[in-house]
């Protein structure tokens, strides 16, 4: 359906809900056939948009008149507008509710809507009306936590935690949730400066760990990377709110501990590794890299390159 | 505020739309001042359960009278409950609202309420009470997209795809995103499967990227991470719906090719690199392990450890 004729749909519900004077005009009880083709300045505006995929998306924020709309309404006028949508082979609608607007959620619900994702102060709808099984992409599936392996190669002291309020007293490294657009080794440097006040700088990713069904994330998974950082403060002034202990800890000791979890173990493993036959052998490094499509920048992370992997033209 | 009496203000509110009969027996108009200490069989029942970290959560599911409470009357029990449970130094309250009692949302978003996040049938909001910005754990921040890198070592071939639908014509590595709950390895595996009709088995993790306010994320971040594969079939059989173009490509015809993303073109100097000198020098490895606290089961990737650093108990 194209905007246009989806308009005609909303334009009878809403008229009659915001502008009793006009409704007739539009499609009202005066029995008047030759109805205005364009609203009224100030009357109710929606606009349902085709994307590319054959999806339908409506936005209520667009809908000036919904304040004085009841869910009945809208749901006789939602009604007629799906059927209008299946008719026209269109495969999905999305519907974009604001918060103060939310009545209009159980209404869309009794027609089949699910929440796609909700966020602030809206949510998105969807419904599904294609063949099959819904082909709609989902929402965000994963937080991601990072911790600081703080390593001083000139001590060969690692920077340690305990964590309060756990049942198991573990060292592990200092750590937390990115935060919304945070990159990786800027979580890992935050985090590791609130927890324990020590100053430090991004120099590679160590490992990465994937977590399912996580009672934390409410039920989503998590992604728990483990960065390598370089120290440039050394004084020692943890939180109490968040931290037990907090100590350099030579790394013999912390590879020796028993008293760690399996990714603290592993990744003091690794680091010893590194010290003692090169940081390249155990580092992803990173590059900042322009997006093909979109002109975003992103942050690309693997094993670095010898020098002449880099430039060599190809291999025969 | 515990369970019992945040249990008064609901009661009042509730038994009202619900037992009129009973209302006043409760904290009705009549006057009388010994309500009954214990709702009906069958009445209404709410439960706002306190957590750990001071927040309350109230479950709406749970409240089998709310089909007949107007959002007025809901509004002016929330309207007390929060002042109850602010003057009890309660930091937060957390909302969970089925979509089908939506119409509470909006009440509740006039109180200061706002979505934490919404899924499939039911939506969660958050009131922040404590001091400062809100420290209340935020929702998933990403989506996880999966290539598989499916090289042949016998031939030298790389198996490559155009996707359909793009403006540029870059040859890239098949993949697609992460189901809920889906291991890495196996996304890349079924990804690689449905678009080029290619088995293959899961070797090793090759880079990650980080990408931040991805229009196809609704907004949020992204990971796509590149996996190295080993084929079992040979035989393309690609998804004409999602691909242009799919072959098997002399390794080194697309480390030299020109119409490749940055990341397909790197990934490719990288298994050269492997290829030549040993895969242990770019995969990142998997292990399984179980979590300390959850008792979850994990999956961790970083550099394999050489045999003597897994097993030796420590240096000096």
């Amino acid at each position: 359906m194209s905007p246009l004729l989806i308009w005609g749909y909303w334009r009878s519900v809403l008229a009659r809900a915001c502008h009793p004077r006009f409704s007739a005009g539009y499609c009202g009880a005066s029995g008047r056939q030759g109805c205005a083709q364009e609203p009224p300045v100030g009357a109710c505006e929606l606009r349902g948009e085709l994307d590319r995929f054959g999806g339908v998306s409506v936005r209520l924020a667009r809908l000036g008149a919904l304040d004085r709309l009841d869910p009945a309404a809208f749901l006789k006028g939602l009604q007629a507008a799906i059927q209008q949508w299946r008719s026209e082979g269109r495969i999905a609608v999305w519907l974009h509710v604001p918060i103060l607007q939310s009545r209009f959620i159980a209404p869309a619900a009794s027609l089949g809507f699910c929440f796609h994702h909700a966020e602030s102060d809206s949510s998105t709808l969807t419904l599904w009306l294609g063949e099959g099984p819904s082909r709609l992409p989902g929402y965000a599936t994963h937080q991601v936590g990072v911790a600081g392996a703080v390593f001083d190669e000139n001590t060969r002291k690692i920077l340690v935690v305990q964590d309060r309020n756990k049942l198991k007293n573990m060292w592990k490294f200092p750590g937390g949730l990115s935060e919304p657009g945070e990159d990786i080794g800027d979580t890992a440097v935050r985090e590791v400066f609130e927890e324990t006040g020590i100053k430090s700088e991004f120099r590679s990713l160590l490992s990465i760990r994937q977590q399912h069904t996580n009672p934390g994330a409410f039920g989503k998974s998590d992604m728990y990377i483990v960065c390598r950082l370089k120290p440039y403060s050394f004084t020692i002034n943890f939180c109490q709110h968040e931290c037990l202990r907090c100590e350099w800890m030579d790394l013999n000791d912390l590879v020796k501990a028993e008293n760690t979890t399996p990714i603290t173990s592993r990744v003091a493993r690794l680091l010893l590794y590194g010290y003692r036959e090169g940081f390249d052998k155990i580092d992803l490094t990173m590059e900042e890299l322009p997006a093909v499509y979109t002109g975003l920048v992103y942050k690309l992370y693997h094993k670095e390159l010898p020098e002449n992997y880099k430039t060599m033209p190809g291999m025969d």
